[in-house]
């Protein structure tokens, strides 16, 4: 669990992402390489570049340097760039020196996260850049959209860009949602129970779609208030009737939210706005590695 | 290793696609869902159904119902399309029955598989209708730009789509590159040297820029030829080259295919086409499940 | 993730158990019983009950049963109590039929996890019954001095001898001790930082020694206030203060909690007693495994 | 399996361990330390004492290191004491430096640890010293009633405090029981089957209730006898007749051996007295983790 | 753990052995069989048998059946032999009916551990027969030397060819060899160490070379004697000294001990030849898989 | 993933090889070498030597090295021969230097891997020097007939006796048998299936008995034809139509290759010659450790 120091307050567990790594490599890699293992020396060694093909912000050069560190311990990394970084077109984001075999088994997979990761945060950047002026914007948050496997890193390249949070999983918040509220029969029925049950550290959050479910929620004693899909006029009425009555309750605003479109939601004064879109579809940020020519060495 | 029977010739290892699921769920679950457990009865039963919001192709229905099979061994459901069937907002794709805590549970790693395998399938599916009408349409394939851990899937996606697969990773086939070929020391060497060295099995494919690579590699032996962000007009001529010299070798297109470029790129006669974007950048088909009122019984 | 429906609020991961269950077993039978494989024939079949030798409050009746289902899936198990149940010496809790070899290789770990787990909920329920007659009596909670490895389970007991759970561990909820504040730069900064930083789905506990401490811990915005190791006069008035001044606060009496203090800890007005012992140091409760002499019988 | 050289005869495989602390790790701080990564700066360190709060024996100072590496790989321990060691309230056991988020994300786990093992060295070597004054004590051995998942540690910690141990688990030793003669049809046919069938570095170990069971199992060629709470007078009995007629033989005493009775139970001549609630029932010893405020600097 | 009733007294863990299996056949299938998906329609269905091409002992057929249930659970066998019948070429060892493409892709993981298993039984066998007739034929014994991972297999191998099993690794016996006698300082010194360490459960096995080490071994009180290496002279005279002064020890003779000399090694009087090469260079025996033309249906 | 150097092209996967290691430790090693850690002291050092006591071709040095570091990273050991060289009686191939307790501990394990690989790459060397001479000797090559779990290093052991490999496993190849061939409908049909439904990389291998199949398997597009058991005359016929009608066409003799027929199969012409038995049926290459008396050194 050795802590790889990143972005303010983040830290992976990195005998967990080790072990995802290694189980990635295995993924692509298999019992060998079999391009590299015949036509390379094992003497060979190499140095090159990561650089950006295009631009955004950068996430997830730790991951990609344990990468390498996982191929081969002798590959030597360095960053130029560090996570949250914005970088344009021709930007070098690491230099690299090795052996030529591991630097060309770890690439593909090393680009793969980069790739993806800056994709993830160089969306979110654009949302919170979205609100920039506002006098108390919203927290732009993720949900519960992730890749399978990858969570734990595309929040991470949410934080990068800019944004917070959500819940991590079903595991760490009580969110009440249509479904949950009808098997346990009613808004006022299931905060109550849910109270009851869990753990005093957590807060409950309800998904409600009018304005007689909020009241109902607020009555009940919910911390958080989901908008579920109402219109911005509803979730601005909606919130006024909050701050008058329920000065305490967080208010979150989710569904449809898009980057022509958060500006207003945000002005609605909801404190935070969840995009699905920030880890479901993503476009990749493309990353290149070139290994240079003429210091490839022959030792 | 059960067999799970999808499209054609298509095969999952249901062990290693069990032991995912089971990590997935452990990361969305963790030590328990508290929503869940806290409001809703364990003896609560529900219907419901997942059903399309987009049109597309959809991809992963045996994958999704291996989800809510691991998490409750009771919960039925009843696939009411097929992978690989065209779908349209408003189409059910699944009717699910069974406890409604294990329902909750599983729902949102099902859809998320669903909405990106299906996807996939359909990004791929525009590029092969966008060859549609040719006498010999090359193969669209996908890249190892897949996302760490779901290889498996995002090319069963591809298939289902209408697509072909590349090699499966570093491990099944030869791929020499421009840095392969640097550190072998030439194009004629590295094809030798790999051919001494991997089983007789294996086809060497090798990447070429100019005209005078072509030849050489040809020269060489080389099995597959892959042009390497050539333009149309000098795919066209080496093409034509290719089928007179050396009528057995296979060609490929690689480097920004896009789907307003494929078909103009077909036409210069290769073999496959090779799309990195449509694992690496896909759009999550939107796919939702919702469950009954009047059907939710209390047993 | 098959759902073990056991005490109202609760369920476990039966995959992840399960793992458990197999690794435990793996640690006390090895590569095989020496004496059941070399002594008892193949096809002898035995019945019997696990009985109470002590009285008090059962824990673990499925997780026992699941471990004879691991060893051998042909040994019936018939549970006569159910978590929860206060039992007394003599009474029978599961009659269990099958092959004698899997019976007595499941023994010693069921019972094991049978006595530790109704020793746990048997101290829980000492220190509620403590608290029974009191208008509003506080919740007894556990802390997170489980055994390492059996959280889970030892939670659940908890909840079966009619405690609550505190937090799951370290990534579930805020809860700033007095290191943290240190080198966070105080209170209000620790406060204030961690708001900024955890979704907004995350309560905020600080602990406080002090009125001064306490003063500042509300004025900061924590939700929950842990009283370290305060006196009995010191808890009182400190209660009387946030009730008048910040009615919504949550009070924790932590520390030095024991049966004969309990009672009077709680009428201090506090809503959670914590009590590390329920799990760090625990009487396990005398429970057996007989087999009938009768019913042996050979087919 | 880097070894760990602590008491005498003791080695534990790092291997094993480690992956085992890793579980543990996860159970506590699963996707992150919400609170030290939300309010401590990364580069914040600190140096402190883990101290005793009341006295016994300690053990688990070098499982308690290993729980630090695996937090971060920079963080200094240095033991004062060493496992074996007598210690009474306020001795410092252990000094600690290195960064604070790491030193607070594994204290808990360590202090879990070193508290459990501890517990159950000084209770073992309060039965140890029981005996003491005797011309040849009788070993004091734990039996299989472990924790599951700890058994090698708590076995250790059994050692630490003077004992010895007992067979590992169901696979290292023949112990016939009740359960296991009837089944096979009496105390000479078990005794014989388990003979030809075990290899030949095993002893056969055999419980018995009465005189004339105890002659039986002489004539089958037990190799150690276990009286099967037996009145002391009956074990006095049983051991003269032992010595005289098969002197070869080893003897346990087990069951109700209580810190009140051992010395008694000893007097009857048995070479073992086997104590279940060494490792069933322990009270943990009292141990506490302070980091120092001086020594709290900001690099 | 379910367990598998195969010859007289053994058990499989069949929990490990499962995952032994599923990793065994992830070697062969990797991410899938291209061979079989490629060609064979799924709901192709054959039948056939398993069938000797060579004479000897089988061993390992209940595995062969757990390899084929890996693959798909619908595949049926049924066992005409069992594990321990001598058998001839020609003859049906097992019938086999399913999916073709699941048959297809367990065969060669099967037929590998049939192979090398029934090479073990019937190697053990050869041995064991050698020493028919004599009043008290020693026991035949395997050693350490087995294939890396398959040590359970090959252990029940030779108890299935009619021998005997020795220790199972180094955790449940002593044998004191020339290095750890070296070290300890002698032969005394370590058999009296060894005796105060070691569980009471334990025998203590030493290996000598000289009647001098045999008597000094015998007054530190040894169970069993290893002849290392010893003349056939040697070892009778030491194994009448033995008979006469200590006659409750069990006596082995090791080292160079071929089908052709165990006869004469067994006559000087020992209790067990123990031999390297029953696992460690075995002679595959010959069984192959055969489909049936007439049988193989569309259904 | 770091990589280990050996002959020429070949490199392990050590994170994985790592796993193999420490489970093959923990199968003999269990929770502790009694022997070792009841009579060493734990300070106690020596140096020695692994020796070879048979002639053959030596394989698998820096799998025992790693066996060595995996115990205890303390233990210093020095190649003196490479794996590849030929070995003779009395020839030193590595010393060991370290704590005894280590040394002994991982003693057995490394010696098994030794003697299998050495055995295997000696089998290997006797059939490509049988081919010694010819102008152009086909390639030695296994099958799928090896040791589960131990594919990747048998593999490398037939190239480090100077043979050559088959594909890997079910994967990386088409290779249709007579069964597949009967499923698909005959040569022609399962030809172009395979074709159209595999990666273009891979080579599609055909088994074929007769010259009319040989006929039919060429027209259809084969890559690779293997005759199936035919007679050295058929074979000689085939090649010399295969030759003649299709010269790209790589040929592969299998069924009954051994030591005296190799060369005059050989000699029909093919590109390679497949040999089960050299890794079903191994002679374990016979090796040893030896701790040296004078310089074992207590510090």
């Amino acid at each position: 669990m050795e802590q790889l120091w990143t972005k303010d307050n983040t830290v992976f567990d990195l005998n967990v992402l080790r072990d995802d790594i290694r189980r990635w490599l295995r993924e692509d890699v298999g019992p060998g390489d079999v391009t590299t293992l015949s036509v390379i020396p094992r003497s060979h060694r190499s140095s090159g570049i990561i650089h950006a093909k295009a631009s955004g912000v950068v996430a997830g050069l730790p991951v990609a340097a344990m990468v390498f560190a996982e191929v081969d311990s002798g590959i030597v990394v360095k960053a130029l760039k560090k996570d949250g970084d914005p970088i344009v077109r021709g930007d070098v984001l690491m230099e690299i020196e090795g052996n030529t075999s591991g630097i060309l088994m770890g690439e593909r997979l090393a680009l793969n996260i980069l790739q993806r990761l800056s994709g993830i945060a160089t969306k979110t950047n654009e949302f919170v850049k979205a609100l920039e002026g506002m006098p108390r914007p919203p927290r732009v948050v993720e949900t519960r959209k992730t890749t399978p496997g990858l969570r734990v890193l595309e929040k991470y390249a949410v934080r990068v860009g800019g944004g917070h949070n959500h819940r991590f999983g079903l595991f760490d918040a009580v969110l009440l949602k249509d479904n949950h509220i009808k098997a346990a029969g009613g808004i006022t029925q299931a905060i109550s129970t849910a109270r009851e049950n869990v753990p005093h550290t957590m807060r409950i959050e309800i998904e409600v779609e009018t304005m007689e479910q909020l009241r109902e929620a607020i009555a009940a004693g919910a911390d958080i208030i989901m908008y579920d899909n109402m219109t911005r006029e509803a979730m601005a009425e909606a919130t006024r009737y909050v701050r008058e009555h329920a000065p305490g309750i967080w208010l979150e605003a989710s569904g449809g939210v898009r980057l022509d479109t958060v500006r207003a939601i945000a002005e609605t004064g909801v404190d935070l706005v969840s995009v699905g879109g920030l880890t479901h579809s993503v476009q990749a940020l493309d990353i290149s590695l070139d290994l240079y020519d003429k210091k490839a060495v022959q030792r």
